[in-house]
């Protein structure tokens, strides 16, 4: 593949060379690229801004992660913080810190992801610049996104008797990331056990390409229901609902044989000897949608594909509660996961 | 001093306990930390957005910044993009990627000089996150600022004739990084000259406590001026003159003999045996304004306490040239400062 180092572009030519083919979608997109700041405007739409950092070795690892995975996924964990608000995400602006070791082919396939998931999902990308790192890859994106006055959707207004709602399904992402780390054994020599992907592919592309679940944000809107908390799953339901409840002043009851997995998720847990249950509570980057509704809305909620009921919220103090398949509570612990510890 | 790690607190345990003292003044802040994403909201007005990523050993070295001015800096440099767009800073999210070298107490002192900064620019920390680094400190600061409709100012609107403005003096916050430089020379052993910082606390103090001009933008609305363009100078005036030139598809043509410079930067690159001229073109981090007015305006913009008419708009193609006090004319060339080169 060619080979052109960044010096031969320059600072200034190397975004205007990733940002040559980017147009700009949405009418609030008043002036993208290219000034001190971008320019939104949203009438009187509320405004939503989130933001995250991705270091190489703590948020990815190249050696299993293709670039233009990368760019794709960066961008779609932070859709994914807007639908978690009830939102929709509009504009993105990305920097990044570059070692030597990246070519502008490699940031090409970076931004190529990343267009890739913007025009998916009708997201403008209104800003961006570059410099040097010493160490690596460093990507920060902030994504803005709009939402409408009384729609959006808080992590505080769970309330006591509230159905537990999950999309999806748990733990594939992980179990994903299990595999490729298997991988990466090998290729260092580490181990000689060679991995055979096929009836796995569902693992990998839920670590590689996730989804946001903007689906689900559309389908709750078309039955009606406003969410009386919300909150995206990237670092495992157990802590997520552990910020729901904190923030909600109130503990929650979840049922361990409601745990939505997929089949492939289960088999790999096995092979790794794993207890599934566990991998689905803290095994991070779902990228589903958590939220609760009220009790009434069970049928409504029910209907919609891919939504499942887990538990229900309870009063403060009661603590965050799993009933096990045989009926013991047991306590949830949040581990979370890429956690600072 | 008292070592906290931070892993005692955890990544939730962190932010909550760096953010509790966090208030929100801005009425436009709805949510603040602690959900999936910062909730604005701007009625009528326009939203800009800017965002910065400044790693360690990169944009910054923790042998001679304190943690407090870096704090406080990482928050200035990105109100600076926003008055540099006619527009008032509103919000910041930040999010940091600590490496284990760093306690608690440090990240207070970061918090303490971001926090300053908010508090005399009035302007909300909305929200933050925490995670690991392999490698230092990474910080990506994104602000959220607003601007009226039809006072927003792009770098693309200079007009042939325009008089080129700068506010206060050029080259400081350069010379003021070569004094620290060789301090750190002197630490490092490399070097047995011991500088002396008397005389020259002005050049520090452009480096390491930098201000960005709101004065200057509610000075400029006092007298009714909208420039026709702005940026504000973080990589060199030329640098940024030619950002304008090429974005409004004109030449200019500046003065040497008014180029705004401080004695102490002048002694001191005297001392350094610097070309001062070179280094007032080419420092950059001085984070003042660099704008264009009608020529019309000239009495009323000179007026302004810190405002130099360093020079005019050319047409298109007349290139970008700097008389010097001798009557040469030279080409003006974009050196940068910081660039990935």
């Amino acid at each position: 593949m060619r080979r052109t180092e960044i010096a031969t572009l320059g600072e200034f030519g190397l975004i205007d060379h990733l940002t040559k083919n980017i147009e700009i979608k949405n009418p609030g997109t008043l002036k993208g690229i290219g000034d001190d700041a971008a320019v939104l405007s949203y009438g009187n739409k509320k405004t939503l801004v989130t933001t995250d950092l991705l270091l190489e070795g703590i948020h990815f690892d190249l050696m299993y992660v293709p670039l233009k995975h990368l760019g794709y996924k960066s961008a779609v964990v932070n859709f994914s913080d807007i639908y978690a608000m009830n939102g929709q995400p509009k504009q993105i602006t990305v920097s990044l810190g570059i070692s030597k070791r990246f070519s502008v082919e490699d940031l090409e396939l970076f931004y190529g992801g990343l267009s890739l998931a913007c025009r998916e999902y009708g997201v403008d990308i209104a800003g961006g610049d570059t410099s040097a790192s010493l160490t690596g890859l460093a990507i920060s994106i902030t994504c803005i996104g709009e939402g409408e006055e009384g729609k959006i959707v808080y992590r505080n207004g769970a309330k006591e008797t509230d159905l537990i709602c999950v999309s999806g399904d748990l733990g594939a992402a992980f179990m994903g990331l299990q595999l490729l780390e298997r991988e990466k054994a090998v290729y260092d020599g580490k181990t000689d056990f060679r991995p055979d992907f096929t009836g796995k592919e569902y693992l990998l592309e839920r670590q590689l390409k996730p989804e946001a679940r903007k689906d689900i944000i559309k389908a709750l809107a078309g039955e009606g229901i406003i969410p009386t908390s919300m909150i995206d799953i990237s670092d495992g339901l157990s802590s997520e609902l552990k910020h729901i409840c904190k923030q909600s002043k109130a503990g929650c009851h979840i049922y361990e044989e409601r745990l939505p997995i997929d089949y492939q998720t289960a088999m790999m847990a096995e092979q790794f000897n794993m207890n599934v249950t566990t991998v689905a509570l803290n095994g991070g980057e779902d990228y589903e949608l958590l939220f609760t509704v009220p009790l009434y809305m069970h049928d409504k909620v029910s209907k919609i594909k891919g939504v499942h009921v887990i538990g229900h919220i309870t009063k403060e103090g009661s603590g965050l509660n799993l009933e096990t398949r045989d009926g013991t509570e047991i306590e949830l612990k949040a581990q979370g996961w890429g956690s600072i510890e």
